[in-house]
């Protein structure tokens, strides 16, 4: 049901009335509020607002709603966005050769709980050509090496404009993206990173983290920017870990980490939750 | 800062058009909303909201705020109420033998981190007099038999009511408090029960998570109600514990955890932050 | 590597001398202890160890074990087991309609994480065939009415028989085992409820979590006992919730968990790391 | 009752019959083992052991134990350690304004849950003398600035020797450690950094993880070494924040995270269960 609803995302200078002035604008259309959220950095005088709204009686629609809704965004210089809830979105996903993540994605959309449509899988191997394609999804086995980086990230581009994409995971793809992908799809790129970052960032984090002693280790879950493991970060996980734990028990026991925190992340950033501002995000619960 | 804010919470049968009325009505009387969180329950059709308010340029005050507030509350058959921030809260707390949470609050207070005031501590013992009392705060024995208790509670009656009181803290009190005392301070008084309820609800949780052999114990923070630890909660934590962990260390351990519940209880009610239902709370962020 | 080893349980009565006599057993022979864990209860007086003996220069085979460990055995009067590392254990799943816990099994058994032959999986609904069979697991539909529970559980022994199979997870399975199976597979069984037990046992703990408003929630996991939910407990684990989660997000939400708690205690089983004692476990790390 | 038990620490290089060697040596003088803890570092081959010793029949004193033990430990080229459980640990804290931990440190130690003497508190600042004093613990108040600090620091070993310190606790000291007060007092002085290390060391993690827009804090206490907040790591701790969470806020919900922590760490100090190694620690439960 929650996926039929219309969400707003705002964001503005603060100041006084802007709820008012929203939610007077929904009501005297005849739309019910059915969750409302808003947050202020006061750091920075900025303003952050969610409403989803029950489409059921509201009088505005996708085609007249943006000349309407300036009479409100217009005086308070609004950022915002509209996401029509019927509008379901079209995730890819680009992974290397660990499975866990890819299957984990694969297993909440199969069962509904990930409310989204799958066109495709890109990959830099051929090895989770399987349970894509048992999933009926479409595999596209794109190797890279130096040589060919820039051609096959054309294509990749290609395949992600054939299919319509909305937002991109990576899930656990070992491969950096030019400036150029992640450009054109900014905050639509998900990372899952195994660390908790900023600790451990770049290659080998498990090692790293073995290394050094820690007692726990994590997951960062970020929108991907053009600085390696600096987005901004949506959803982070810790668990324990002591002594006995080898590298490959880190490996282990953090794979279930991992793909929790992603489908987190994912989930937020489907269901419209997430605001970005100062390369930090706003995460609506 | 907050603390000098105006907080509103009211709950409703849900229907459209609250949100713009609440916030349509300060922002006309030249309010700036600072947070506003809302809540819908589906299944029971009912709707709650928090809005804490800038007092600097609000037009209203608490001697004509009701009479103008009437005009949205009416319509939308709100139960409502209002809290001036300028109100510093007075808090008892009532112990026994167990200073973990009494420790932890005087210190909470002492620094500053709990913003109310604290006229007295009652207890059924006498053990706890000195660091109520190095605090400069009222130490009351009042030590209760069988026979004693309806005349040592009278007693309580008396001595909360002479002090002002606006809630009470059981911070690890081990007396039941009769139906009359509970009914007065009905949402007012917050208990530490020391497992994750419903489980081990009654005496000895500890001793009986051990002869059960849980692999977590827990600790809830609820108001109390005419049924032993069945209030609504309004703050849970667990840990994980183990085989080597004897019934001493489960109770070492889980103090750690009670003061942190416990606190975090105490904190949500001081800051307005909990609307109760259904025996359930809504305990706004 | 871990899975060539041999492991050696014991319990008994406490008393000095008996690591000594263990590990001097062990070393007289050539075995190279890679892990030695001991507990001991002080309430009951009881021992407990596992030691892990790396097979490659122990000059003891599983045809002549038994008899030359009954002169450390004997005189502290020992229940003991040994496991020889290069038996790989055989499992069974039994489920009902429930994916999240049979996909996720399947999942550890594919990559090799759970290092475990998988014959067969039993259910009484006919639903989760697809998965089962796409990983070559033999499906078997029993479905069960209360006229043909004792002759499909007949069944069920019989296949379990055939199977050779050492120890069952119920994966979901939402029926009651009578004792006739419960008996033949005591300490064997291993079950996963979606509650933090002893709190809401029996049928609906979600729906009853959200009844009684707790902030937490948990999955238990744990042998099956004659005693419905009652058995000796293995793993816990637990999330915290608030008042917008919906029953519908809990059964969401505890999917995670669940089948995180219960990967948590086949492994430990798998790897011989679990004895029972007074109705509890210890489980070494 | 553990306060009086003999614990024996060890560390070699991993070979066959150390712990036949080591339980037989006990047994024959008439030690009965309490626990026994030991792990295997695989990667640089290095053994690790934890025993306990019941005082009572133990033929050996602390006059001749060392001389007997030369037999176990020399073949194996052992380092190791025994600890009289009779002889009260000597614990020396150093602070400076923040007083959640001391006052932490304090109630612990007053309660006797942290079984050690207290001779002296040391501070740059006169802010926390009142706490110490009210538990009869000797303040000293020693100013650093950076021409004084070479005097101070010298004036505060003398100080600790004069008290006979056994270990040094940092309890938010925001003053480094010159190297002569490091080596004199090697895996002895256990600090609390306000951070999940190794991210965001040095100073203001908690502006530093608002800034970065971290979803998770943390709290990391270690032995101090001559290079800041890299020595090895003993116990960790994380919680999670939002969107909503000031640097105030992460302040305020450190502290109770930091004295957690930093009392889990000091606990494992007092009993004796760590061991070092390549920075790092085994820290047995």
């Amino acid at each position: 049901m929650s996926s039929e609803t219309i969400r707003l995302l705002i964001s503005c200078a603060d100041t006084s009335g802007i709820i008012a002035a929203v939610a007077g604008f929904i009501a005297e259309r005849n739309g019910n509020i059915l969750e409302a959220d808003q947050h202020t950095d006061p750091e920075h005088g900025a303003f952050f607002m969610r409403v989803e709204i029950d489409p059921t009686a509201f009088a505005l629609t996708r085609e007249n709603f943006a000349a309407e809704w300036q009479q409100v965004a217009q005086p308070f210089g609004m950022r915002w966005r509209v996401h029509w809830g019927s509008d379901i979105k079209r995730m890819a996903i680009l992974v290397s050769k660990e499975s866990h993540c890819l299957d984990d994605l694969l297993w909440r959309w199969r069962t509904g709980e990930l409310h989204v449509e799958l066109p495709l899988v890109i990959s830099n191997h051929d090895d989770l050509r399987e349970p894509a394609q048992a999933c009926d999804v479409a595999y596209h086995h794109l190797p890279v090496t130096p040589e060919t980086k820039p051609e096959q990230e054309g294509r990749i581009l290609e395949l992600l404009g054939e299919a319509n994409v909305d937002f991109i995971v990576l899930a656990r793809y070992m491969q950096i993206l030019s400036p150029t992908v992640v450009d054109r799809y900014e905050n639509r790129i998900i990372n899952i990173h195994h660390s908790f970052l900023p600790a451990f960032s770049g290659p080998r984090p498990y090692r790293n983290a073995y290394e050094r002693g820690v007692k726990i280790i994590g997951a960062t879950s970020h929108y991907v920017t053009a600085d390696l493991d600096a987005g901004p970060i949506i959803a982070q996980g810790t668990i324990p870990v002591d002594h006995r734990d080898s590298v490959h028990d880190l490996i282990r026991r953090g794979r279930d980490l991992e793909r929790v925190v992603l489908a987190s992340a994912v989930r937020s950033h489907v269901e419209d939750k997430i605001l970005t501002s100062q390369n930090k995000t706003v995460v609506f619960a």
